[in-house]
């Protein structure tokens, strides 16, 4: 039988990463996300920040910037490499068992895969302010503008690997507005459809 | 007590408009959809072919062609006109109880309401390119044209009037993948959400 896949894609701030652990908890599936950075650490022997820094973000907020830093002779950079060998672990990862992956284009890499769920959690600003404002002991401001860089960052990064636009509906399976539903909402949407599978 | 909207924004051939249909059943609330139409028509003396051709879709699948098409010396359109007509008519009805509305930038319009999920439907062009086929009696080549082409001037209107755009899963409260998740499974999931609000 075929492993249950859930990949979730996020807004900075939206709650999607706290929903996905929610989810593989309530549904004992593996959950993915800071040991999926030490799995690609330990493969490449890159330092965690670095991958964590470089392996879902773009360092620049502008793609064309992106896509000329730090290319060696043969066109491919650091980022090429992490993309590849992360690419690699989310494969394997989801051959494994029934599994919520974070991030990390997963939804793109795994798009194909039978039994699998690939949702985007975005919220409203001030919803998302809040949290990050109380996660990370932020102003209003600082949380607005890492709200906003995080997420560009990533739009980036996501576009630049998988040429497609981040959080266009028609990527996704399902995609959920967290502070018009509530976080519990979310968790039990995505469980109960993951039963169905 | 404030009135439940549900506005469904939909890809042709995607069932959206049956999906919001059959919501509007089980929960026993009002469905607009042609008789949306008919009320434009009422009002503005329009033929109804016109309203419903020109009411949600642009003439041309080019913004900068659309934006300069029939412009009188005030820089009004047709298009304007019965924009402005669709618009205070949706927020009347929005007024007027419990509803199912579909299509006409009803989720921008009512985008501040209370109470309100709106709720955006796509899905795979196979799967779509066979309910067009048996709906229209179109060729496959027929029926992926007709897609292409109506989504496109949907996309064009909708991101003229609302300075948006269309399909960004942002923009809307839920957005469904009907090919993946059945339509039986979309009329479930937000049937029950209505009843949570």
């Amino acid at each position: 039988m075929s492993k249950t896949i859930i990949t979730i894609s996020r807004e900075f701030g939206s709650g999607g990463r706290y929903i996905g652990e929610q989810v593989a908890q309530r549904l004992g599936y593996s959950y993915y996300d800071k040991n999926l950075i030490e799995k690609v650490a330990e493969e490449t022997g890159l330092d965690k920040v670095f991958v964590e820094n470089h392996g879902e973000y773009s360092p620049k907020k502008f793609a064309m910037a992106y896509a000329f830093v730090g290319r060696d002779k043969y066109g491919s950079s650091m980022s090429d490499y992490l993309y590849s060998v992360q690419r690699k672990i989310v494969l394997n990862i989801a051959d494994e068992g029934n599994c919520v992956i974070i991030g990390r284009c997963a939804d793109y890499i795994l798009a194909d895969r039978p039994n699998s769920l690939h949702i985007f959690i975005h919220g409203n600003m001030d919803k998302k302010i809040e949290r990050i404002k109380t996660l990370y002991d932020k102003t209003d401001a600082e949380a607005k503008k890492l709200i906003s860089d995080m997420d560009k960052r990533r739009s980036v990064h996501y576009g630049y690997y998988t040429d497609q636009e981040w959080g266009k509906a028609q990527n996704y399976t399902l995609s959920l507005n967290s502070s018009a539903l509530g976080i519990d909402n979310c968790v039990d949407i995505i469980s109960k459809l993951a039963e169905t599978l």
